[in-house]
């Protein structure tokens, strides 16, 4: 029978690839972005998750098996100068969704998408810990079927506003200009814990089937990268003899390794690696430019 | 000079014990209740917290030096019943406040009441438990002056709905009809760290003065007591022979003693034994009826 789920965030990076994902495995896809989106192959309903009522409404209406909640504010310079809206829709945009469960759909299996980030360090990281934290004990008060998933850095070919795309986008533009500036670029030796987006949603469906509810995943590729090594994987793919200027910023703790134990326990392995992804990033931008 | 001190929630229990001892002690009050208020001799202004833009006009208008923050929804039932609503007055409803206070009056002193409550059984532990965290983040990520108190199970003479109180309500009817009835009564074996209300609201005053930022504190009377006791003592108070009906109710997990020693060591001291407390409170009840 066919499994119908609903995505939040379906017109962002992650979104588009969740939805892709979910219609090619042949789910009953509805995709929910802020603005009514046409032309996709799966079906949309446009929703401003601080709207309580159509939020209920979305619930009522189709009432899905699955629901994976990928919405919400994701930039920390936005956090830092509307720091109310980005609690508002991390956190009340959450409950306004997982109300409408607890009302009209409470079968219903969700999983929350949070943030690897373990510091409180700006706006951003408070309201995706309170989002997190809210969702388990909303799912704990209620007996609602919640899973939290916490990816690390996602990365891959898309609308994806995250440094990986930044560079290569700029190295595309130098390849089409036939012109060669200086890339810059802060942060070359801090480490990431870069990981496809694809292989995230792959996880995430994973837990949609098979996770225990009430719990956390982490989810990770297990390597930590630096950005240098990234722009080095980008030198060996085009032509065009990169610089980068290093631009200061404020050093950065280090952050931990995803403990991905529980999602291997579940038989999830991340398929592609950094070269792969970062080719893909590559052939996106080559593509759309 | 005086300074002046906004009351939020001041039409409630805590609130007007509050403004009653700020006015006293000469400081500039100005009580805010959602709605308006007259005939009180304290100056009074009506504001929904969750209305953003009239708490940022309050704060602009006023500029307080202080602010006693103790609106909020308090009732366990009600926050079963309206959970979202719990969440949205205590979380959203503080979150307005601090926004205005970072953007209008970033030098106001704020003591934000949290509760006691160790266990997130109900969604209105759940709301208090990120009210306090919220406005410890909040404080840090934008060095605001707050102050985080925690207060135990406050009693003492006026419109409380606690059990106490409501027992009093009883005995006091119960005189005034000359009509004796059995009492209903759940948890009696159950413990209470009972604190008058009054040496809560000197506590406050102290925090606003001389507590430390960023900090959360820990206020109560360092006593445990069952609510038999309660009884026993309301027995020596009346002439009426009084009796009681056990009703079941779920075993509760015993709360932890305050720690109160942070407190102690700005000079703070509970000066009203129970026994006095609840004599005030039954003077409380003989003279309204």
């Amino acid at each position: 029978m066919t499994k119908k789920i609903l995505i939040t965030g379906a017109a962002g990076f992650t979104g588009l690839h969740a939805c892709e994902y979910f219609s090619k495995k042949r789910y009953h896809v509805i995709g929910v972005a802020r603005k009514q989106i046409s032309d996709q192959k799966w079906q949309m309903e446009a929703c401003d998750l601080l709207d309580k009522e159509r939020v209920y409404c979305l619930f009522k209406k189709h009432r899905p098996d699955y629901c994976l909640h990928l919405a919400g504010v994701n930039s920390v310079a936005q956090s830092w100068s509307e720091p109310l809206s980005a609690v508002n829709i991390n956190v009340i945009g959450t409950l306004h969704l997982l109300e409408a469960i607890r009302q009209f759909n409470p079968d219903c299996k969700v999983v929350v998408t949070g943030s690897a980030l373990s510091q409180s360090d700006h706006p951003y990281a408070v309201s995706k810990f309170f989002q997190q934290k809210l969702s388990l004990e909303w799912g704990r008060l209620f007996n609602l079927s919640i899973i939290v998933a916490k990816p690390s850095n996602l990365i891959g070919p898309g609308p994806s506003a995250g440094i990986v795309s930044v560079l290569a986008e700029q190295i595309v533009k130098m390849e089409k200009d036939k012109k060669i500036e200086p890339i810059s670029i802060s942060h070359l030796e801090n480490k990431r814990e870069f990981l496809d987006v694809r292989d995230a949603v792959a996880a995430y469906e994973i837990l949609l089937n098979k996770g225990a509810i009430h719990s956390t995943y982490e989810i990770g590729s297990g390597h930590m990268n630096t950005l240098d090594e990234v722009t080095r994987i980008y030198q060996s793919l085009t032509e065009n003899e990169l610089t980068f200027l290093s631009v200061n910023a404020n050093a950065e703790n280090p952050p931990d390794l995803m403990d991905a134990k529980k999602m291997k326990e579940l038989d999830w392995q991340p398929q592609f690696s950094l070269i792969e992804s970062i080719s893909h990033i590559l052939s996106y931008f080559r593509v759309i430019h």
